[in-house]
């Protein structure tokens, strides 16, 4: 009952009319990314997604997994196997991956919109790739060459998987808690000892081998986050000589029964003395493993996005279809029996809700991916520092919100439903337990809000945030005499203006005392998303005018600006409030006395 | 893993110390009702539903209920029958039943308070009785004497219990469209015909007898609510001796799956020429019916409070328990490995949040109970007049707001369980399927906001809304020189004024265009609860300062109400500036150009 069509003219507009990425492409030399290229492969995505992966999502979710306690083995649900033969048959792995490696080197902004389509149409499924991709990002970057050439080229065929193998049962946020031990060997492997939990992928049916990347203590290892390293632990050894042999001592304990994403297995995971590789220096396998989390959680802030895309297509399809009602002005289809959902206001404040969430937060990510793109590929040193900087400031506001908007647009999309989105054959209420894990692996949103204000902003001298204050301040200007843009340009400069300044405000605060900080930090988050939002809303409406587009098209894209200045911008002055009212408010109260 | 305990201390301080409800009580002449028994009856109330019921959640959300489409017959999961049994055994069914009838009749507030504790402790299994509760309202309004001895004695006694029949499968909020019919027949009773759906306890394995209250159209009805007639049908027969016989011809046809509230059977049922008595007027029935809605509404306002609480009490205790991290101001336990979660100022936000919206939510919930008891027992018509209008102003904010922060609080108290909060086991997600029902019976949100706005506000000249303005200045009066609460009754009376200020202008608005109330409606919804939370906090300081509290618990009130103040208080500006927006960004878009 459930369906998805890939938004694939919005896709277009996004990246195309509104961010101008086939002109980026052009400008970094990445010459098989013609614009007839990129759009060939979003249409074969969106072929791809909407044909084979959409179909497994009801059926993934009623089946989840099975796991065999004898033979430690995972069967995924059914029709997940084929689908991943098919992916890997037409290419898909290796989409963004090097050449050198099998890969196609195509642009990250384009993997961001087709994982987009791959989340909306079946996110349990989407785990599977998602973490080879950031395997693929971290043995590009930290991999030597003979483990590039063993571990990297079968990633990117498909022939093998990845995985993030970080938490431990006491350890989730706080990893300088981890117990996991390497032991050196004299062949220059290591034996890898300790339990992981919550691992994604962990075991499976899908490939012939999982490439394990754990955090693990080297034995001469200093306490806390600087004395962890990182290694490469195969389910299946492999030497030198990149041929996997015989079974490695790493197997799958149990797996988790969750609230939602049932097919994408989440294990517990047993080394006992598995052999592994050094990944990286010794001791400094938190930097190495924040290259594959940062490329996750952009990624895990595009399943937020998937997920509210098909949820609101869903509602909207139902809005229109479903009579209820008479308009408040008399009825607009009198010869039904009533008129359909979509009349009523409230029902448009829940779909507008999400269009504006849906189609802001797509400007949003594909942005920030065109800054892997740049960082990666410029050949100017001080755009590559830019583009970095930016990146690093908006991965948190992109994971962070993009997951927040997630669950509250399959909030009101289910909500659309009524009674009928509560009862599982319509699938909304999948999407709604499926979408309650973004906000909470690859780091909770406590723990972005907490990335973007202090790692991101006020250690560095809010680089990132003067970056993009920047482009809005370019984007004012250019517009200041354009009065079609009026309505949105002056609350966008207002709001960027106090965005500045309470960032000043809190950088004050913050040195004052420490606890300013995390006091503020998720109301910080979430206004920085509002006013990254309203500046992407601003653009569209001007790309939208500028471009070659059919009126409706425009008005829509003003009328939704319009819905979100008028009703969902104004969220930033809560936030603001809360931020302003200070630590005291949250830290006062003694933990002993939180139950009187 | 997940466990549950009475609030009782709380309980009793909103119940005596903020609202007052033992002098109430004495004044309006219930003798039973004596401080000593209601105490009795609260920790007895506390010592079922913590030891019977709490430890049938998370079986009775596993297992489910069972159906046998040969028979139709429904079997509830495990312990639900045992309980129910215990619950009749002990008198619960007729707590606040009259005594004519074999109840107790004590307070509804009292009951309220009794609910909240069920619910808490298993909501699919409270479901059954609410229904009961909510038959008997109606019967005790509206049945004639045969019928009351028939029906109403049995429902009492808890021997039977009770449906609420509406919904159909192509109308859920829109009633008019009904098309189930009822013919007269010549011994006075009706044959009833037709389809129902969703119907909460339509079918279960707990009572000998199912009384379905069912909406139906006579043979002569006008179309519309206005041709809606109300009746009695007994899954076994019953005639005029109360004596039930044969099987009547109404059975359930299958039941639904759904995202939570698995206990909770929900049915379709099928009445095919089913015996039905006519209760109260002909084409009446809707009006008859709300008398059981608005019960049923405050009942699951009570849902959202009560799942809120068991949420939060578990974040809570996890959050002094789970070590994570070390406070910004350096190490709090430095012998312990890491801190405890509470030391993070983003988890006292969350645990804030929760603990604000249910100590409120309490306040609010338990006073719009006592103005039952008034309007049913004063013995002063004005008094009673007053009583009902402020009940009809407050029921959709208890309903809509208590789900709605019902919602809120199980999504942040999961979240203070990190990764944990996602797995079955921890019980956190089941909290967040079970609440997510909430919002949607016994009329969505959406649903509660037209009712606020339009029909207990414009249309009564603000009655209520003066009502309860009137009891805010009246405090901010009476506090105007109280030093101790300046900080509170400053921006309460501000909000208050905003509040009666936004009426004004909507009025003005909607009398211009309909579409202004629906566009409005929701945000004013939660601009209300806001603003009735403030008052109820700033209340709550009060009293625990003129009370004989521990210093703790008198430091835990002001702290949280400073909390709120702070953090929670200003959403009103995010909801009154949406007010203020105008219908024009929500209706200027054609539904065609949604998906553009």
């Amino acid at each position: 009952m459930n369906s998805y069509k890939a938004p694939l003219r919005d896709i277009r507009f996004a990246l195309f009319d509104v961010i101008g990425a086939d002109r980026l492409y052009a400008r970094l030399g990445i010459e098989t990314a013609s614009r007839d290229l990129v759009d060939a492969v979003l249409e074969e995505a969106a072929r791809f997604t909407e044909t084979v992966l959409a179909p497994l999502n009801a059926a993934g979710d009623e089946h989840g997994c099975g796991f065999d306690p004898a033979s430690g083995e995972v069967r995924t649900p059914p029709g997940f196997r084929d689908a991943y033969a098919q992916y890997v048959e037409a290419g898909w792995a290796g989409l963004t991956a090097p050449e050198a490696m099998g890969g196609q080197a195509l642009p990250e902004s384009l993997g961001a919109a087709v994982k987009e389509m791959i989340d909306a149409a079946c996110l349990s499924w989407g785990n599977y790739p998602l973490l080879s991709h950031g395997a693929t990002e971290l043995l590009k970057q930290y991999g030597e060459d003979w483990q590039k050439e063993a571990f990297l080229r079968p990633i990117v065929e498909g022939r093998w998987t990845g995985t993030m193998c970080l938490t431990e049962p006491h350890c989730g946020s706080d990893l300088g808690l981890l117990k996991t031990k390497a032991e050196p060997q004299a062949d220059g492997s290591y034996t890898v000892t300790g339990t992981k939990i919550f691992i994604t992928g962990g075991e499976h049916d899908l490939a012939d081998n999982i490439v394990h990347l754990v955090l693990a203590r080297l034995p001469d290892a200093p306490p806390g986050t600087k004395g962890i390293s990182l290694f490469i632990v195969p389910k299946f050894k492999v030497g030198r000589d990149g041929r996997a042999g015989e079974r490695n001592a790493v197997r799958c304990g149990s797996i988790e029964h969750k609230m939602g994403i049932h097919g994408s297995v989440t294990c517990v995971m047993n080394f006992d003395g598995a052999q592994g590789w050094l990944i990286g220096q010794p001791n400094k396998g938190l930097n190495a493993m924040f290259t594959m989390m940062n490329t996750a959680r952009l990624a895990v802030g595009i399943q937020g996005l998937a997920l509210a895309d098909r949820a609101w297509q869903n509602a909207l399809a139902y809005s229109r279809e479903r009579l209820q009602g008479r308009a408040a002005g008399g009825p607009r289809y009198p010869d039904k029996p009533a008129d359909p959902l979509i009349v009523h206001p409230d029902i448009r404040r829940m779909l507008l809700t999400c269009k504006a969430l849906v189609e802001g937060g797509r400007m949003l990510a594909l942005h920030a991916a065109t800054q892997v793109d740049i960082a990666e590929r410029s050949q100017d040193r001080e755009e590559r520092e830019r583009a970095e900087a930016l990146l690093g400031f908006l991965t948190p506001i992109t994971k962070g919100m993009l997951t927040e908007w997630g669950n509250e647009c399959a909030y009101h999309a289910l909500q659309c439903f009524g009674g009928h989105g509560y009862i599982r054959e319509w699938g909304m209420e999948q999407l709604a337990r499926d979408a309650r894990i973004t906000t909470i692996y690859e780091g909770t949103t406590g723990i972005q809000a907490l990335d973007l204000l202090g790692r991101k902003t006020l250690q560095q001298q809010a680089a990132g945030l003067q970056l993009f204050l920047g482009m809005v301040r370019e984007f004012c200007k250019e517009n200041s005499e354009n009065a079609a843009l009026a309505e949105f340009v002056l609350p966008l400069a207002e709001a960027a203006r106090q965005w500045g300044e309470l960032t000043m405000e809190l950088g004050q605060k913050a040195s004052a005392s420490g606890e300013e900080l995390g006091a503020a930090a998720v109301d910080y988050l979430f206004y920085s998303g509002y006013v990254a939002l309203a500046y992407w809303w601003a653009r569209a409406v001007a790309a939208a005018e500028a471009g070659d587009h059919p009126a409706g098209f425009k008005a829509a894209k003003r009328e939704t600006a319009r819905f979100y200045f008028g009703r969902l911008l104004p969220r930033t002055q809560a936030h603001a409030a809360a931020i302003r009212s200070g630590a005291g408010n949250l830290m006062d109260l003694e933990p002993g006395l939180f139950d009187s």
